[in-house]
């Protein structure tokens, strides 16, 4: 099967076009005429994931592999270095990016893996209501997304309303209509700001609320692979961080 | 004492002219003219800190209440709900940012606090040799800066060099020509690009690794300010974040 | 009555969406949510009007106070000195500016104050026929006006056809399509251009032309307030400019 | 004599390396190679002025004909309406504008014209001490530049430090250290500026402001000129404006 | 007859409004109300023919003499040297550009100039089916268009589709969907391009490609102009490039 | 040998640090830690000369690969394409564009290669004087580059002073101080305008004028690569351009 058939396939789910001008969703490294066999899903690459990769396949990541247009290619960027391997194994890479967060994965993560009653939901930003303690609501979080050490500011001793955005969201905090904010990637100045405003934050992490692409792309499209004898393959790259508790390693 | 008078010293101590152009370092909120007779020193504003400073007062903090300037004052942003209160209590607000970590804050943090073996040091970056194992050095970091769960990127067993950036330091990683780099509001995609470099970082926060400010302000100017009949007050605004621990909370 | 109301009751008169790209009409000082029982109309701010103001109170101003956004707050310029009064005193401030030139202000000055017989009006221009000697025209004007001494081009001792900008309207000159053009704070070089391009000029001054926005707001306003339980008040900032005339003064 | 050799004397009189980048000073109509018989100097152009020059003669003007560069030459502006005839008479045009603004007339305007004890100038603002009344200081200037009805903004009844920019120099509002400054073309915003800084403000107008730029080239040319053969003519445009005093002509 | 006349009725034909936004198109020098015995019609103005046109005539040309806003007139640039005789001359002219690009120029060199037998036009690319050896193709192209020494990149033997844009469409590379491209003003790095695309070039050349613009806007217009007797005349500028060849001249 | 040692054998010659900012001279593909044995030199890269590298070798060209920073790798241009085999190879490649033009290449084409007799040089410029029949000097022009058919724009019988800029050099047209220009990648607006300010052109064609950018760099490194066990090869990447002559092939 061409690239190219599968592309479209992926255009017909969540259409490129919906994405945002900044954003590189897409065929980002590989050619439309390629004939592929094996199709891996991943939130993102890293060196460990493409070295287990067959050659002439396809991957398709949520995050595009090149953001900032590249002018040289010196192997010691994030960008450069997997770009190399990429080229060498002769692996094909689609991005689904902001076009899937607005069509699918935004509402999968809030009702499927956070279990949120959504109500409705905007471009990138899902609500639910919740009626619940904080501390409670936390204590449900952490368990849901299996992050031992949940990051919050804490406005009120209830939440009522969260609004949800996957990946890093603070850059929409003054869109937000809700007493709490679930999203990633929070920095001190954020926090301060949303401490001011009075909206309660819960730091829900980039990967821990995005690495969920996988499993839902992979629902998406094995159907349709199987019956053009594609092998779809759920893959996920490793979080990059890891944790020293004082308590649990002290 | 005219706050022309202050300013003046603290640009002696650190010119207000060695600031970044997108910097707001400077005489943020209130004249030149004004007299005061105390002056808190703190890290950031926040609502309560405010709500207990005198009328009448200086405060000096690390960062500029404005940074995006401003065309609307609704009092429904960080800058502007504090703008309110600044000016209903007749407060003023001189602000060091990058001309301070320039000067004395990072270089102070990577050997007061941090008890770093500082070798050279760039504009924001200081070095140190370490020779250490990545789990003890990061138990010693976490003891150091009070922080219980310290998220960090491993590349390898052993730390031998490292930089240290006070704040949020990741747009410096290309520079960085060190094994282990230490700063503070890492992102997922900044430890994706890290991970592939080689480069270790441990994540020192914002708050925790800024907060000393205070401290170092204070022991700067406190026998001036006496001198002139002032009283210093160190005075820290609170840090945002709070932690649920599975483990302590669960 | 909540600011709110009011807001979309003037929003309901005049869009604020109507606005120009660079122009800053709508809540410029304020919140949403607070509460008033009194509304002054002016056609801009002043500290004399200011200070006879009443606490906790709304006014409506033709000019928004902040053009260019603030990044400095040290009470030195027109914006943030009056800024200071405004939110030592708790008064909100809301601006309806290039909106209200477009659906209303332009026609009411062209035809209830000057009496000109309006033919039509495009987004800022009203046109009208005259038919009179270019002096016996200006006679008029200043009457009207109460312009002591009228500043003007002549370029042919007729007035066939005038249009209309007021305020500061010069940078218009290029789209109009009449033999006079009557607009405000006329400029040496706009003086010259218009001569060359036998377009006669007649300066009927910012101020003179635009405080007319007190009265026609006040008349558009004033059932619904008083419906509302709120007391609307007529009060002009004063002309910042006086004039000495040998004939006169000498 | 040929043009080149003429703007070297002028450009060693005032460097039109000075001038700001927005400017157009130098030779902005003609070539080089020209040889020219008869000079004029002159604050502009104008038509009546255009249509009195000889043929193949070269004219000085203080402001330059073009300021916005021309995609058209529709003969319907004052750029494009002169440069026809500058052409058709083969008439070369020098400019010299922001660059003798600097050098001479500034100075010149403040001591020979409104004989002022100039203390010291910076780039474009002349500082003079006065302490006069403000009423008595308006007498004396409106019979220096001839102007009947003069515009001011008056911030106090003595008049100790004046500053002077002749020409349009509101721009310059936040450098000024007097209070009271003289320029020309002052418009609403900026006098409301001004009177809340708590600057006076007299308005000497554009026109009548810089139209010793002739009396003044005159002097400093006119030997040269004469030893070279040259006839140096003083021949200003006319000002655009007239006014209607309701007083006077009504 | 008036300018404005005739230009309408160039609009009705090509409206001016179809023209690329860094295009020139229109009245390029002269005015509306002038009235015109004559009309040149040409693929650009050069010294010769305008010393050869009458004065008070109208000049067509397919290039805007003026690309780049002027802020000198120096007589020493293609554009202010020929501007100059435009006006000592009073010839008008008109600029049809990229608005006959798009509705006639591009499809009538295909047709009826090289013959081709056109499938579809987008916007600016014309297409034909050939099937014929490359070098017959080149060799029927050479006398079609009278160029002796014809530069090409050949990918392939064989020419199966091309693509055609008259004047200098290397540009528009990346959206052509053919074998083989025609195309003037062919450089270098163009050429290193669509060999490694594997699309052939024949570099039909500017001037070669456009002066046909001549004889078709005459069958256009010459019986409008007729009726309302004015007399068009095809006066092509002359090819600035001249070829020395070993061959026939060493 | 590591490729930083040659970078740095290269950057002495001719300072990487010269280069325009929009050039994107230096290590363009490739990691400076990387061994290399051969080290080829050429123009540019092309496929053919690529299939015949050796793996694990370095290129020095004179145009760097990638010019538009790329978004997208899809290996359907120029850049991409050859990006690909490079990274297959495991070929680094280095540019020497704009400082080398600076440093050596435009007068060692006037001098070695055209035989001129130069009298000065600017950045980019180098000047001599010819005194010869503008034809005979065609002639010469052509044999010395070995170009059948030359282009040119002729302006006066002779010539006397040549200007000369390797490569694409039209756009500095307007500082060039001589009767006769010799560049390359001439287009039809370029002849226009030179033919109007009098300059002749001969067009000495991009590839022709700069393909000795190999031999010269041989012989300013060849010494030193061999002293470090390196082999050098001259290696030009083909011409893209071939010529269907009318008289010759017709």
């Amino acid at each position: 099967m061409k690239i190219k058939d599968i592309y479209d396939y992926l255009d017909s789910l969540s259409p490129f076009d919906l994405q945002e001008k900044w954003d590189n969703s897409g065929l980002v490294v590989g050619s439309f005429e390629e004939e592929v066999k094996k199709v891996y899903i991943s939130i993102d690459l890293d060196e460990e994931l493409l070295s287990n990769m067959e050659e002439n396949s396809l991957v398709i990541t949520h995050h595009p592999l090149i953001f900032s247009p590249l002018k040289r290619v010196n192997f010691d960027s994030y960008s450069t270095k997997l770009l190399r391997t990429l080229i060498q194994k002769n692996i094909s890479l689609i991005s689904m990016h902001t076009n899937i967060d607005k069509t699918h994965l935004n509402k999968y993560v809030g009702k499927d893996i956070l279990g949120l009653n959504l109500e409705n939901s905007e471009e990138y930003i899902s609500y639910a209501k919740v009626n619940s303690s904080f501390d409670k609501f936390c204590e449900e979080i952490s368990k849901k997304l299996n992050i031992e050490e949940l990051k919050f500011v804490k406005c009120s001793d209830e939440v009522k309303r969260v609004a949800l955005v996957t990946g890093a969201g603070m850059s929409m905090i003054s869109e937000v209509k809700a007493d709490c904010f679930l999203t990633g990637d929070i920095k001190y100045h954020d926090a301060m700001d949303a401490k001011t405003r009075g909206i309660s934050l819960i730091d829900i992490r980039h990967y821990e609320s995005e690495c969920h692409f996988t499993e839902l792309l992979y629902s998406l499209i094995e159907k349709y692979l199987k019956k053009n004898k594609l092998t779809a393959i759920m893959a996920n790259s490793k979080n990059p961080f890891s944790f020293y508790n004082t308590r649990r390693n002290g």
